[in-house]
């Protein structure tokens, strides 16, 4: 083999291993995202709470009145305890809170988060994938791949990093 | 026969029709009664309302967080529109709102009422039966077969009686 064909098949397996790195980068973040929790409005309700007051710590960006489902696979846990199954999904829905004569009625709906548990692929959020969407167009706003909601999550981590209760 | 064996025989039938009246208002009294909703908090959540003030006309007896659940038979018609089919069930479960640093936590239970569709038992009270449920007995504390649950929401009549709305 001449110096000339051993340097050009060296630049095209770099090359190849370039592209490589990349694909996996691309696919790595893509993976690491989850999916719109479509029809979590026949799940089961854990819980609700009502934020109407900005000298509440949340009040900015959970000012409002937000209800907390979960899916047929995390429910058995909010009643019995243990971590949750991988598969598990807990939706937050946050809606505008009406004040009306003397009550608050629901209003329109600020966003959607969610939490869903893979252990592997989100091993470094807790084996949780965090994520937000949208009111209208249902497309997703968090942009750090869920870290920053892991941050507040992650003082709950004897609770499966999960904040919310279940009432029987 | 003689007058005596006919007297007889009158108030035997005399006695034995009264039995049965007696008997059929008794099972009749039984049977417009509903049972307690067991399994509630599995079905689907409807909507949400904080009665906070005294001011609002609900406050006595519905103050506090309350969540409307309705069962499988009747999810579909909140959805679509149309009556409720037979077999429909309505809960409105209210709790307690307890008042922290700006938002209203959920409390303990206040009671559970609900609505039970059956368009021939209930036809008196627009064809559903009304109740409300002791918090921890759950015992029923309706007297009146539910007359006075129907006199708000007869006001309801071309939404099958019901108030409350769906949000998809």
């Amino acid at each position: 083999m001449t110096e000339r064909f051993k340097r050009r098949g060296d630049f095209i397996v770099f090359s190849a291993f370039s592209v490589l790195i990349i694909f996996t980068i691309v696919f790595a973040q893509e993976a690491a995202k989850v999916s719109y929790p479509t029809g979590y409005r026949d799940w089961a309700h854990v819980k609700s709470m009502l934020i109407f007051d900005q000298k509440h710590p949340l009040f900015n960006p959970f000012g409002g009145l937000h209800h907390i489902y979960v899916n047929g696979k995390g429910l058995n846990t909010y009643k019995e305890g243990g971590p949750f199954p991988d598969g598990s999904i807990i939706v937050f829905d946050l809606l505008e809170a009406n004040l009306e004569q003397g009550a608050y009625l629901e209003g329109s709906q600020k966003f959607v988060g969610m939490m869903q548990k893979d252990s592997k692929k989100f091993k470094e959020t807790g084996g949780w994938g965090f994520d937000a969407f949208e009111k209208d167009t249902k497309s997703s706003f968090v942009k750090d791949g869920g870290k920053s909601c892991f941050g507040c999550h992650a003082a709950q981590k004897d609770k499966d990093y999960v904040f919310s209760k279940y009432r029987p």
